[in-house]
């Protein structure tokens, strides 16, 4: 499986798309919002670009795709006004695999712009926005053509199934019940891949430059902990239940792992420092319950539904991946036996995601 | 109907996309190459940028999409190795209206670069890749951040229909029978929409950025003629034809008009000194006939078909304009029409497309 070729969040607007399933990426992108807004507010301060180049990378497709750029761009445009300054034109790059639906993003543009420019008044950006489709494990801008990139809830996401791990059975991500060498290879696959994207990110931003990523992480130095594996653990369950039954075939179970890491702060820090090319700024957790309906004002009962909300939630995710590997039969099944194990472990736990935020700056080198 | 909301060539792979149906935009990319050629190489060993910005407007999606740009990269990078300089890194832009199909262009992007890495040995680039969604009689880009613009068979369109074409018709472009009026109208819009296009590509350009572009035009200095308005006039046939069947409206059909216009190289011309940004290199005109298959050597009986050829190429540029303004229910039998009447025709006389080729160098100012 190439996961640059299967991994994309669900397209089109329908009932199992990200587009109507990421009120949880929301809630993050709110609670992390100070953050990058302090960034991007310190960037300018320091800089003043007269072109503000800003990339966010793992964009996918949906109300959260445009979220946070405009308020970057909210945010900039303030500033300018309270300074006396013409604003400056803003290139925005939106970034996703090539599988991700660019389409629905791009039609949706012309009304968002709209929007746009009546809420900021004359005499802001121009604002001008591009799609760019590929792996951020790689190289995807010029040399120094950026100032400021953020990335929500995408960097989890590991350029490829960590190789050597055909020993970990029944298992489809890091769990308890996997042998060391498991957990070893997931670690060393996000080394590989982090670093790599520190470095590709390093050559493309201006000196000075600001970087906030937000990954789906863990507080416990334990890669196993539940915290972070439980989610898939439950999935699994689902998918062992059906092999039992005979539905799904043992040898495909076994041979299907999740390509993600959740890292610990720890290792983050780790990794930047290695790499040499970025100060860290700020490195913070927070944490967002799985069904982001919670608490939530529900006009309708089938929002409390918390079964329903998380597994629909991690089937827009991770569809795709299950689709290439064990075929369209078997989904709605797996998803249907997921919610229900859902709803019954959330009714006795509290049950939450950790995300860990980095801000850096790129160093004078 | 919004122009920027409806007109897109048919997307996808299918039998009436236009991934299928570009022979004759692909012949004449073919037989303007060398004017293409020669402007990239001038712009090149006048400007020696490290980082070379390449645009096409229009950019569709199929085949041609990616052909222009990867001869430019080629004969950039020939060049640099014959010169002994490293090759530039390239900045590749592809535009198109928002309806566009982005998403297979994309997902054709990393089979496409691996195969150039392949063809062209290491050294050259690196080579990244975007998609830009909107109108090109706007801004797109940031201020002189390009290099080189190309577009091809893409600037006939017009931004709107003609404003006061009420009494056009019967007609659906200009014709013989349109009212002067009508002929004036649509030569106005072409002269706003032109000029419009020339000052924001000013704008993008840096000084001495070369432009090339190639119209569907015309050689005589009549706007009604035959050379440039008999595809439409036979398909304004058809579309009457069902009227006087009772299958389409009258109304209906008096309100439809295309919104393109087919310049004449002394418009073109004129409109670039009157805007005053770019000197003109060459401007030119070539031929390509109605049907792509035309002398060329078919394995299939099939492709001998030329009304059944040239409908489907204009099935699939014009096809979501009829839908819009006629309905799904009537398309196929417009079509089925069209065929017949072109294949009539095309067996009594020479029918050919008139292509005007205009490059450019934006001025020192």
């Amino acid at each position: 499986m190439e996961v640059i070729e299967v991994l994309h969040m669900n397209g089109g607007i329908g009932d199992a798309s990200y587009a109507n399933n990421s009120l949880v990426q929301q809630k993050v992108l709110s609670i992390t919002e100070p953050i990058t807004k302090e960034a991007i507010i310190d960037l300018y301060c320091s800089t003043f670009p007269k072109s503000l180049s800003i990339a966010d990378l793992g964009c996918s497709s949906g109300p959260n795709t445009l979220l946070v750029v405009s308020e970057l761009i909210k945010a900039v445009d303030k500033l300018c006004r309270k300074m006396g300054n013409h604003s400056p034109e803003f290139q925005i790059f939106l970034n996703d695999l090539p599988g991700n639906d660019f389409n629905t993003i791009f039609r949706s543009l012309p009304r968002f712009q709209g929007k746009l420019t009546e809420q900021m008044g004359s005499g802001y950006g121009p604002c001008f926005f591009s799609g760019v489709p590929g792996s951020f494990y790689g190289r995807l801008f010029a040399t120094k053509s950026l100032h400021f990139v953020h990335s929500s809830y995408s960097l989890q996401w590991l350029s490829q199934v960590p190789e050597g791990i055909e020993n970990n059975k029944s298992n489809i991500y890091m769990a308890s019940t996997s042998p060391p060498s498991v957990l070893q290879a997931y670690y060393e696959q996000f080394r590989r891949d982090f670093s790599l994207f520190l470095k590709c990110r390093s050559e493309e931003l201006v000196t000075g430059g600001r970087m906030v990523l937000t990954i789906l992480g863990r507080k416990s130095e334990d890669p196993s902990s539940k915290e972070c594996c439980y989610i898939w653990e439950l999935l699994a369950m689902a998918l062992n239940e059906m092999v039992s039954e005979g539905l799904i075939e043992e040898k495909k179970l076994d041979s299907f792992n999740i390509p993600q890491y959740t890292p610990s702060p720890a290792e983050i820090k780790s990794e930047v420092e290695i790499e040499g090319s970025f100060g860290i700024d700020r490195l913070e957790i927070s944490k967002v319950h799985w069904n982001a309906y919670d608490n939530e004002f529900c006009p309708s009962n089938a929002f409390k539904d918390g079964g329903y909300n998380v597994a629909q939630c991690m089937r827009a995710v991770a569809e795709p991946l299950l689709l290439s590997h064990f075929g369209v039969a078997i989904i709605d099944e797996v998803f249907c036996r997921y919610r229900k194990i859902l709803a019954d472990k959330m009714s006795k736990e509290r049950t939450e995601f950790i995300n860990v935020t980095v801000a850096m700056t790129k160093k004078k080198l």
